[in-house]
């Protein structure tokens, strides 16, 4: 909600937003949050030794999340291409990670939930990319 | 939201969370994304040239809530000076960025926002940081 | 060279590097901090309203490299499919950040400074990806 | 070396640097980077169980180190309260982090060599928030 007004008023933006893109910074900020928050969760799990695969892809998850919804967040110039691609790498690193808080999900809480969040980051930021065509030069 | 479920479910939590610490996570999480579009916002103004002091606190700002809101996040071990801390700077970080953005609210609508997300931020660490004793060692 | 020491003592690396990705991942760190500082130049100059462009790009330069960095640097688990696209997408926002660099070497020698680290990064990027051929799942 | 040259070129600095900012700044990138690669490594180890407040801290150090340099760095403007802050802190960090890798050090050469970072950024660190007196405002 914030993000929403905050880009709304962004002087290149005029009210003129492209809503699909903002869905797309939301969740990939609270899923870079829910990502780095899992990854904490299952160091504190007593089988921690079976979860280091989760680990390691929510905190990749957590970094490209973080890329994507910095890099989607600005508005000034038009580096679209660089968009576009980060969105692109952000829905499969979520998807990755997604795939593996599935495979705990039965027996830890916080990694279905992150396993949802991925999802839904992932399925805004496929649809974002899709509405970016970035220019030629 | 999804930042106190996911808390929530972390194995050194079991429900008994630090309430005043997740709004806090919540909030520099928020207030780093505001920020961050609020300097990129202050760019694509025609008075950029006046805009330039508070560009640099907005991104001051985002780096230091983007850590604060990762560090207090983290519950596994017991790193309570380091969360109080980072809590502490980040609420005079946010008092800083939200004085200068003040100066600038009646003109720009993402000033007057981000000056809001920053006293929240702000507030939120304060009771935060309240709430944590560093346990000697 | 640290970063070399470091990867070089992973136990799933065992002395067997990828010295094209230590390379990418060293440049990548560097180059986040170079185009960090390259924007608080360009806001220092007088002429920042001709500069804001570069700005932009500086700072989705940083948040790339910083990502592709973080992510290049995992070596446990298996998410080679994520590194190859996080070093090509870094590849091209150094490529482009580099291009609008060049625009303004002759006048600012930190944008001559930053052009060429974005262009060593490009290189060790498009270099490391090359080496990865991610397995099919 | 990049990021000396870098600040040197910088409009508000003239050549006139404060080399201990500097070598925090430049400290402080690797000591992230050092950071995050020994969390790394620390979850491919067998005895990954026993490691677990070490990740953690390291990836508390690798958040602040990176808040820290990105602060550090920038030179428009006159936060230098928050720098200094964010330098202690940040000295703080490293040296919690260094005295938990201690532990390990003799074990693995990674958590020896991230104690070095630590203590060579918190060295660093306190050096420079020694030459920095905010102004009253």
């Amino acid at each position: 909600m914030h993000i929403q007004s905050m880009i709304s008023s962004h002087p290149h933006v005029q009210g003129n937003t492209n809503d699909a893109l903002i869905r797309a910074v939301q969740e990939a900020c609270d899923c870079a949050a829910v990502c780095r928050i899992c990854a904490d969760a299952c160091l504190g799990e007593t089988m921690v030794a079976d979860l280091v695969q989760c680990i390691r892809l929510n905190l990749d998850c957590a970094d490209v999340c973080a890329a994507a919804g910095a890099v989607g967040a600005r508005r000034t110039g038009s580096n679209e291409a660089v968009i576009k691609s980060m969105l692109e790498v952000c829905a499969d690193t979520c998807a990755t990670c997604a795939a593996e808080c599935d495979k705990h999900a039965g027996m830890h809480e916080h990694c279905r939930l992150c396993a949802e969040a991925c999802r839904r980051c992932e399925d805004a930021c496929r649809e974002a990319a899709g509405t970016i065509t970035p220019s030629q030069h």
